[in-house]
């Protein structure tokens, strides 16, 4: 009821009670200690028609009674909003990572970075209970524990306890993409739909999938890696140690790396390696063809298999769209195993700032298990 | 309440009550009606420790209450089953195709088929009202349409219509291996998994994945098609219309093709080519090797999108387990990502009579929706 009420109210409580199939005794029961606690407030009544009986009065979230603070820790940068109980951005700030990426050097920016965006307001810091990280690679969320990430370098990193003492906030740790996916579950693309999934195309390549409305978790933690999965035989060599991941073909570090190897320039940036391949370069156009099949081939895979309605496909890598768009869509359709070709491929610039709201919807969702 | 009966009962109503979460008297209401139809019983009073309160009567499901018949249709043959209510297996019978392998001729010999079922005991006829069809491809459950199999070689069929007024029963037509799944999940090895997996190999190479302790469906039908995931831009082409999909490589068609050209002897069939692999044939080894991989590295990439607690490899595939078994395995564990590869493989044999057993299983779900 909250969740429909957070994506879409206002509603009445007899809307409510239809589109979640309540008794609307059990809507009116279940409103009264969150208008109690302020989440909720009555609107003013509304007639709707002429003699449609007594006035009714909308229920709607109360977005201010509360805020949630999100950090996304990217390669090189920290990003950080606060969010009102709606997901809507009530402010940001970033922060460049040092030199030092450990853990301890990035904790302590990232302890400055909360602390500055909760000065930004005074209601911010009174009612701001709730951090939420979100990070790439294998996060034990229950824990609270980054196992494994490649962009920051860590292992075994205990990352919710820590920031939990270091800022008097509740901290949930979460896969970045995971969180991402949550949140377009919550109040984005993803609003009411049973099957669902999110890829993330950059430096990073990953999946968030959404069944029959829950976010998968997986039974170990690993769920939705998407640029995990081996696609080519004759691929190359990833991070992870596998051979032909979709990532180790289609990352923005994999093209660059691609692009330096076969123009035998190790001195160009991956800006430099766009500029080539939109000049018609005939080593770099067909390096960012073969990533834009890999995505293609990956999200029909994780189509096959999943069924998703829908997929809606973000991140960074999006800026280079122009250069393997087609390439995504022709593997995706030559790889849908029939009816799945039905499922609807969205592409959705990604600023970002949404990462960190991402990660601040972790506490909305903490507040609402 | 009924599934948690099913799979394990007698258990007490205040058993009951412990293990599904509902109070007692919501256990005692929900199994009045159940009682009064005759598909539950009271077992015997037993009073389970001296002074420990007055006797309990355990409940139990009444096996023979109801019966349930199972059809699955492979390439060459129709199987057929009779179970009862806790999926014990009462009866089976089996039908080979003729040359006609259209779905009027095949819908005859299946009609034929059940008759025999329920011709065998006099309480089959007088208390059997549901009939499963399992069949390999593209299932539309709901619409009881059959719009792909390539074994039978259909397309676009409505068999449950057509079966359901030939035989008066009330008819569910699923995909093989998604029944096999539920069977499972309801009887077998998936009791209690909130993730689970279950991947057939041998003629069709498929899963079936339940998530939150449901079964995905996909949104528009298709799911689960670890068969059809392309793993190999250099692989052979697929009847599906894709290049390097798992099946292409790995199904005992695709290995009997590969040792044919290999060799050069089109006259092999699939056990003459086991036969040379055993012998250490320099050719037809690596054929079945590479389709280990395959197998492998598609459950790697299955288990890293979903990541279930527990996968089963079954399918009669598994009768030449001896030649590619350490292929799957070495595959599957340089595939999978992290914590993911903490998901254990599980390999059993399947009697082709259990694929009808699936099939009666739906039948079991249709009556407890």
């Amino acid at each position: 009821m909250l969740a429909l009420l957070l994506a879409e109210g206002p509603l009445s409580r007899v809307e409510l009670a239809r589109r979640t199939g309540l008794s609307s005794t059990a809507v009116t029961k279940a409103a009264r200690p969150l208008l109690d606690d302020g989440y909720l407030h009555e609107l003013p009544p509304e007639r709707t028609a002429p003699g449609a009986g007594r006035p009714v009065n909308p229920l709607a979230v109360t977005a201010d009674r509360e805020f949630f603070a999100g950090v996304k820790i990217s390669a090189d940068a920290l990003y950080g909003a606060v969010c009102d109980l709606r997901a809507g951005m009530r402010a940001t700030a970033g922060r460049p990572l040092g030199d030092d990426r450990g853990p301890a050097a990035v904790g302590a920016l990232l302890h400055e970075l909360v602390d500055e965006l909760l000065d930004k307001r005074p209601e911010f810091r009174d009612r701001t209970r709730h951090l939420g990280i979100a990070v790439s690679g294998d996060v034990d969320r229950t824990a609270g524990r980054v196992r494994y990430s490649v962009l920051p370098g860590w292992r075994d990193v205990p990352l919710a306890e820590t920031t939990a003492r270091a800022t008097g906030l509740s901290v949930v740790v979460e896969n970045d993409v995971k969180a991402l996916t949550a949140a377009e579950h919550w109040f984005g693309e993803g609003i009411g739909a049973e099957y669902f999934a999110l890829v993330t195309i950059g430096a990073g390549i990953g999946s968030g999938l959404v069944v029959n409305g829950r976010l998968i978790a997986g039974a170990y933690g690993v769920a939705g890696e998407m640029g995990h999965i081996a696609i080519d035989p004759a691929g190359p060599r990833c991070h992870c140690g596998q051979v032909g991941c979709v990532e180790a073909i289609a990352s923005t570090g994999a093209v660059l790396a691609a692009v330096r190897t076969g123009t035998g320039r190790q001195d160009l940036d991956f800006d430099a390696a766009v500029r080539l391949a939109r000049e018609g370069d005939p080593v770099a156009r067909p390096v960012f063809a073969r990533a834009g099949r890999a995505i293609g081939t990956g999200i029909a895979i994780l189509v096959n298999l999943l069924g998703p309605e829908r997929v809606v496909v973000t991140g960074e890598g999006l800026e280079t769209y122009d250069l393997f768009g087609e390439h995504i869509k022709d593997a995706y359709a030559a790889h849908c195993f029939k009816a799945a070709a039905r499922c609807p491929l969205t592409l959705r610039p990604l600023p970002w700032e949404e990462w960190a709201r991402g990660a601040a919807v972790l506490g909305i969702e903490a507040l609402f298990p």
